[in-house]
C-alpha cells in the first residue's frame, strides 16, 4: 500500500524554508503520504496580493474529478476546478480540529492550508473542515479566456515559462473557430500593443530555422508562441498578461 | 511502518547534483527513509567558510529533543540545538564504518555527513560515531542575540527571505520588554547603520497600504520589518547582518 | 519492501511544472517509486538543440551496471554509458504500450520518458521498449577528453559549478601521466584563450589564502580549477567549453 498523493503549488521559492516545513506539518499528519512540488516559484506579490495576510477565506473546493483543491479564494482555485470537472462543493476551512494549535496572520500555508490537506489524505470528509460556501460568492479566476470573433483570436499571455515559450489563453480549436483549419506553414500574424511578430502556424520547434518564431500547440494543447532554440518572450519582450490578437498574415 | 525522517540544508543549490547525490547515499543505507530538504540555498561562502576543506571537525549535536544534528564544527549546529532543548552529547564523525570507504577533502556532506545520518537513521546510537567532545569547545553560534536597554532593542538581521522580509534578531517579548507592550499601530523608529526608518507595529501585512513598511511579529514569533505586496529589503536596501535599534517614535 | 529508484536530469528548471508532471506520470504506473532529482537545471538551449522537436530518437540504453538510461539520442546518454560499465544494448523507445496515448511534439520527458522509466521500474525487460539499435550509430558524447601530451595536458572546461568550480576534462591520473608526479604546492600555469593564470596543485581549498586559486583533485576525481571562498570562474571569466592548456609553471 502506497499512501496518499498531495500536491504544493506555492510562491515561496526554495530558498526558504517555508515549503520543507509544509512538507514536515503533512508527514506529521501522514507519514505516508506522497508529496509532489509542482512549484513554489509562481511570481511573488502577484498571487499573494490577493492572498495571506488580507481578508481573503481559506477554503477547499471538491471537484468533479474528486480531487480536492485547497488554498485562499483568490481565484485561482476556481480557475482550476474548471479543468478538473468543475465545483461539487466549496468549505470553508474553520475547523479548529484540522488547523495547527495556533494560526498565525502570514502563513496559513504551514497552519490551515498543509493542515486541511493532510487530514483530508488521512480520510476525513471535505465536509469536516467547515462550512459550505455558495460557489457563485468566490473570487472569480483572474485569467483572462480566449474570445473567438471573426478572422481574430483575441488572446492573452497566461504564462511565459522558462524557455521564453509564450503560453497564450485558447486552443487550437479557438484559433481554428476564428481563422480556418490551420495548416503547418500557414503565415500569422500577432499583435501585441503596437507591435506585429509575423510568424507561422508550425507542428514543432524543428520545422522553423533557430531563431525563429512560430506558433505551435503545444503540450497541453494550448496554442503558444515560442522561437526554435531561443527565448520567444526575450526576442520580442513579452511578458505576463498582455494582449495578443492573432490574425492570418 | 514509515521510514525515518532525514532533512538537509545546505549551501549546495539545486544546479550542480551533490543534493541528489546525498539523497543516494542515504537511500541506499536507508532505502526507505523520507528526506525533506529544508533548503540548499544557504548564502554561498558564508556557512562555507568556516566549512569544508578547512579545519573544522565534523560533528553530530545530539539534542534535548532527541534530534541529531550533523555537520561540520562552524557554529550552526550549537544555534539550532539552542531551540531544540539544548545539548545532550556531542560526537566527533571518525568511525570509519559510518564514512563511506573513500572520504574526499571537499566532499564531506556525501563522505561523511550523509553517511552518519543514514546510519543513525537506521538505528546505531550516536556514541558509536566517534569520540565525545565537550560542547565547551564548539565554535559559538555566529547568530547575535538581541540586547534589550531602557527604551530599545538592539537587534539586527538575521536573515532577508525571498520576499524581502528582514527576519530580525529578538522575539516580540524581547521588544516589548524594551519598549513597554505594543498594540496594532504604536508608531516605531528603526536605525540601521545612519538611515532611519519610521514605521509602526502592526498586526499582519493587511494593515498597512500597498508599498508601506510595518514591523509585525512573523509566523516564527520573531520580529520582522516588511512591507505590504512588497519587499522591504529592496525598499531600504537591507542585507543580512546588519544591525539594527528599534526604539518608539 | 521499498519501490524502484528512477533520477531525474533535465533543462526543465523548478518554475515550470514539467518535472512535477514527469514525477506524476512515473507515480502513476508505479505508486511507491522513489525519484531522486539528480538536477533540473541543465543549461537550456544546449542539450535541447539536439533533443526533442527534432528528428532525434528517443532511446534506452541497458548499461554494463545493470543502469537503464533514457532520454533523447543527444549524446549526453552515450557519455554516461561509458562510466557505468559500457554499452550493454541500445532500444528505441517505439513500443505504443510503454508511451502515454497521445504522444505530444515538445514534451517527450512526459509522453516517452517518464512512463518508459516507470515501465521499466515495474519490471518490463528493456527489449519490450522497441526494436534494437546499433551503439555504432549513437551521436557520440559532445564532452570532449583531456589529451595527454609531453609537458602538458591538453583540457576543456567540462562545467562550472554553482561554487563557480572549474571541471576541467581528465582526472589527476591524466595530468600527472603529461607532467609528473604532483605534489602540493607545485606551481602551475593554465592557458585558456590568451589569458594566463599562475596557481598551483593542491589537496584543498584550505591550503591556500581565501581569494587564491588552486588546481586540485575534486570529490568525483577530476581535475578541477578553485579558488578559496570565492569563484574561480568569476575571478577569471571562464565559461563551458573553453579550452584550457596545463603545464607546470
Amino acid at each position: 500500500m502506497t499512501g496518499p498523493l498531495i500536491s504544493f503549488l506555492t510562491d515561496f521559492g526554495l530558498r526558504d524554508p517555508s515549503a520543507a516545513i509544509m512538507r514536515g506539518v503533512v508527514l506529521d499528519i501522514v507519514p505516508d503520504a506522497r508529496i509532489v512540488d509542482i512549484s513554489h516559484e509562481v511570481r511573488k506579490f502577484a498571487i499573494r496580493d490577493a492572498g495571506v495576510g488580507t481578508a481573503r477565506l481559506p477554503i477547499a473546493i471538491a471537484t468533479g474529478r474528486a480531487d480536492v483543491l485547497i488554498g485562499p479564494d483568490n481565484g485561482l482555485l476556481v480557475g482550476a476546478a474548471a479543468r478538473l470537472g468543475g465545483i461539487r462543493a466549496v468549505h470553508v476551512l474553520e475547523a479548529e480540529a484540522y488547523r495547527l494549535p495556533v494560526v498565525s496572520t502570514s502563513f496559513h500555508g504551514r497552519d490551515i492550508f498543509a493542515p486541511a490537506a493532510a487530514h483530508l489524505a488521512r480520510g476525513i470528509a471535505v465536509a469536516e473542515l467547515g462550512r459550505v460556501l455558495d460557489p457563485a460568492l468566490l473570487v472569480p479566476s483572474p485569467i483572462a479566456e480566449a474570445e473567438v470573433r471573426a478572422g481574430e483570436l483575441r488572446s492573452s499571455v497566461v504564462y511565459v515559462d522558462t524557455f521564453g515559450n509564450v503560453k497564450l489563453a485558447g486552443l487550437r480549436a479557438d484559433l481554428e473557430a476564428a481563422l480556418g483549419r490551420l495548416h503547418a506553414g500557414d503565415p500569422l500574424a500577432l499583435s501585441i500593443g503596437d507591435r506585429r511578430i509575423d510568424t507561422s502556424w508550425q507542428a514543432t520547434f524543428g520545422d522553423v530555422a533557430p531563431g525563429e518564431t512560430l506558433v505551435y500547440e503545444d503540450s497541453y494543447r494550448r496554442i503558444c508562441l515560442a522561437a526554435s532554440q531561443a527565448s520567444a518572450a526575450a526576442i520580442h519582450g513579452i511578458v505576463d498578461d498582455l494582449e495578443v490578437i492573432i490574425r492570418r498574415a
